[in-house]
């Protein structure tokens, strides 16, 4: 059992990472006390219940009260809220963490509320989650050998990062560094931009006259394809907006290349076709001999 | 145990579709005895050591003498080769069926090689697939609770509907008819769309100059999104090129609405974006209720 890294960790917003985090660390033996934060009682009740918190505030201000370590796990576009609760409050020893998936609006957010971007600010995302949300939707092995990406401001302290790094790494999960918007470009090609596009498949084929007959013959495949189109509609859309910026350019860079793909199939060119297909089940067979599938 | 439905079935292409089909109807005791037919002569042996066949002629004219069955499971782009070399031996009272992903291909190519299309011949196409090849990823149960379409043609005798059927049936599928071109459209729309943009996916990242990071740093849902890459480049080129006419008018539909979607990102369009992820993810979540996810 490793040993107590907080005395009192507050998780702001309990559904699947919060609770995930919530339940590893208490696993991990990690944390002393978790106060849950949120709006919706039913589920911080489900989750004193499950034993993922210890008891709850509704009010962030009050929630944070005490803590050593908050973890803000709440959609993006709620961020600034929280921050702006619990800035007047927020002890300077106090780590403050959270797990958005977009680092850019985060700073942005807390710039906004702090004046200048907190010492004991550590921005961070945890490339884990699963269509699934909502805290009966989480599990302690969540962040297992998966990978915890920080961002750390030019203003962060290193004995911050250290705590963020510890609390992580008492969840199984692997720490790297990285620079914001980095980050941001990294994650709208591999996360945000998948997402788009199985939405919009799958929006594309619901709208159709014969939708229903459609998905009747789906197999697989497409089973797998569109997984993701069953993730939470408001935490996407918060995502996109967020993330903006890079995400545009992805989408451009992708219709463009889809454009080309679409004209060599109408001029019937092989020779293109053939060569891209190939290009691309090389690159992602390489991609899973590491993802060990 | 069922009946023995063919006394001499003639497999040509022992892949992953023909060697599992070989398998299931070995299986349920439906066939006396199967000849394999290709050119890989390895693939071949193997095919007779594992079992899936009895024996194996390379020439398809040889292949299918004095067989009762004939299943045509090679590339689309091979078929019309076969279908001539084997065109002046077939006997009338012989099943000629196919597993192809494209039928109106199929029907083409048989008119021309028969002059008109033959009494005994029932395009099919079974819905089940992984993204593995050769006879070594074959097995029994691929075909188990899967559907299979039936495209006869207005020439093709019932008598033989009814013994493909049979065949499909002996596989534990379920079998179903449908209009050539509307099978091209519907598959079209849920495996040849997704599979070209998973394809320009993994390709538009390959060629990043960033793409190694890129890889690193995806997740779950990433490589189920992706998973539809990994699949045979040279039959998918074969489908893309045979479905051409449905596909370009389904890969313009869905880039029209990709536009719209990056537009309503670009403008910040929360209504745009929220309600059509919710339609999404309803329709997704709709049909994985049917397909028990």
């Amino acid at each position: 059992m490793a040993a107590v890294i907080f005395q009192r960790l507050c998780v702001i917003g309990v559904g699947l990472i919060g609770g995930s985090l919530a339940r590893a660390l208490r696993e991990a033996g990690a944390v002393a006390e978790i106060v849950g934060c949120g709006r919706n009682t039913t589920q911080l009740d489900k989750a004193c219940e499950l034993g993922v918190i210890d008891r709850y505030e509704t009010d962030p201000a009050r929630a944070v009260y005490g803590a050593d370590a908050v973890v803000l796990a709440v959609p993006l576009g709620t961020m600034k809220a929280i921050m702006t609760a619990i800035a007047p409050v927020l002890a300077d020893d106090c780590l403050l963490t959270d797990v958005g998936s977009v680092k850019g609006s985060l700073v942005r957010d807390a710039r906004e509320v702090f004046g200048q971007l907190p010492a004991n600010l550590v921005p961070g995302h945890p490339i884990a989650g699963t269509e699934n949300s909502g805290v009966e939707a989480s599990f302690a092995t969540l962040f297992r050998l998966r990978r915890v990406i920080l961002t750390p401001t030019e203003n962060t302290s290193p004995a911050m990062i250290a705590r963020t790094r510890a609390m992580w790494q008492a969840c199984g999960a692997e720490v790297v560094e990285m620079g914001v918007e980095h980050h941001d470009e990294v994650l709208a090609a591999t996360s945000h931009l998948p997402h788009m596009l199985a939405y919009s498949l799958v929006d594309t084929l619901a709208r159709r006259d014969d939708s229903q007959e459609i998905f009747d013959y789906a197999a697989g495949g497409f089973r797998d394809f569109t997984r993701i189109a069953s993730s939470d509609p408001d935490m996407w859309h918060d995502i996109c907006l967020a993330n903006h910026d890079a995400l545009v350019k992805m989408l451009e860079a992708y219709s463009d290349d889809l454009r080309e793909l679409a004209a060599a199939v109408k001029n019937a060119d092989s020779d293109f076709i053939k060569q891209m297909f190939t290009r691309a089940k090389q690159a992602r067979d390489a991609y899973c001999e590491k993802c060990g599938e």
